[in-house]
């Protein structure tokens, strides 16, 4: 089954659009949890136990990880494996490189970290993404126009009638020839949104943004769904795992992504 | 001392522009060091103790140590420390993320790794760059023309009366307010490099692509060094470090690393 079939089936049995970001900084854990052996793991696993009922998708960002050198690639591995299967994992990494490079990557993040799905930067081409593509059932997300303030500067650059980000979205078109391609654009562009939904009727958009970064989450919906109400995917991260710096994380991280699921799915219901 | 100054210095010094790039395929070290406690170490122990004075930088690509896990991680650590103070490091990681999260990548690699530069993706725009060039010791190579088929894809769009890769080097140009920022321009686009050395004619300029990739030497040279013969720095990887697959590897790469040293001074002698 494609990546993006599965990901359909699993957004329809957990009636679910909402991926929580598991961008875990060591320096907000709750005081209570530093004394775990593994803190960090231990406030992934409780994130996870109270929420993976509301969920698609878990994204953890690499970057946050890596930051905590050896031993947080460890705790990432060891997060991954507490992930249910009836949700997709997102590694979001944001690789790019040549050929022969971006082969190791899809290695190490999809067979050694088993990730079901990636994000990749589009800027080297095809040929760096390729690699992630060959196995149907592993999934891209491809950034495409992000949620932050840079990506005026060059995303949205004209080229003839068309942006930067529209020749992506053309290009990941073509490439989709596994039906395991999709799109990253911010909440922060609902009319882009809006657009890039129109070309790409059936491919998943990865919609980060909401939260923080002030993106809206009725025009996400809105917007990014396909005409089933499916294959957009809501993140939010900080906005939900830092919910409380307390003894109740867990319990305040389920009660905000409960109440985005009830917003995506009453926005949801509004549109039939 | 800003990064870019440093590099100048450590040029002239060694007297190389030669940048050997550290990317250590598991499955390609000679058979005799399988049996080492830490074969991809042992490798690169020997390839650096080889080739120490004959290069200006070694630049690992993470691609291949994630792809090793934890461990490869611990070896690309292990192999930082082995490389002399008198050349510069080069974290080969294309990173490019939200402002925030750039900001764990720039810790992972400069703080935690200790590189002294890294490579990092434009295509998020300012604020996934910026938190690398914070500190000027520490530089930063931003992707321009890259040396693969897929720079054709998107690099090369046209935009009014420029392409992206120079739009990119016009917008690292404003950013290198420190004189810490250089481009990353493939020895596979000879043309192009003479002409963004033109634009930016004090920043560094690494340069793959020669080789394997089938990019030209002299013209890299020619075309990438800036008026006093430095700042441009040629990456070799493969040729080098697989030389030989026998138990003569790093007396190879030495052979191959001095051959191409050698050539690189005689370019450099006939342009003055």
């Amino acid at each position: 089954m494609s990546f993006t079939q599965r990901l359909r089936e699993i957004q329809s049995k957990q009636n679910s659009l909402l991926c929580i970001g598991l961008d875990v900084d060591a320096d907000k854990i709750p005081p209570h949890l530093q004394s775990a052996e593994n803190p960090v793991l231990e406030f992934n696993r409780q994130i996870i136990e109270a929420t993976r009922d509301l969920v698609c998708a878990y994204k953890p960002n690499l970057a946050f990880y890596e930051a905590m050198g050896e031993r947080g690639l460890a705790s990432l591995r060891e997060t991954l494996k507490l992930i249910p299967k009836n949700v997709v994992t997102i590694g979001d990494a944001k690789r790019g490189d040549i050929g022969n490079t971006a082969e190791r990557y899809a290695r190490s993040l999809f067979d050694d970290f088993g990730f079901d799905s990636v994000t990749v930067n589009p800027y080297m081409g095809f040929d760096s993404v390729e690699p992630f593509l060959k196995n149907p059932d592993k999934g891209v997300f491809l950034l495409t126009l992000t949620s932050n303030p840079g990506s005026k500067d060059f995303q949205r650059l004209k080229i003839g009638t068309k942006l930067l980000y529209e020749k992506v979205v053309q290009a990941a078109k073509k490439w989709n020839t596994n039906q395991n391609l999709g799109l990253v654009v911010g909440a922060t562009h609902p009319r882009e949104l809006k657009a890039v939904r129109k070309i790409v009727p059936d491919m998943p958009i990865l919609i980060p943004g909401i939260g923080k970064q002030g993106g809206d989450l009725k025009s996400a919906i809105r917007f990014g769904c396909d005409s089933h109400g499916q294959l957009a995917l809501i993140n939010a991260s900080r906005s939900i795992i830092y919910a409380s710096s307390g003894k109740d994380f867990a319990e305040a991280a389920r009660a905000e992504a409960g109440r985005m699921l009830k917003k995506i799915r009453q926005y949801l219901e509004a549109m039939c």
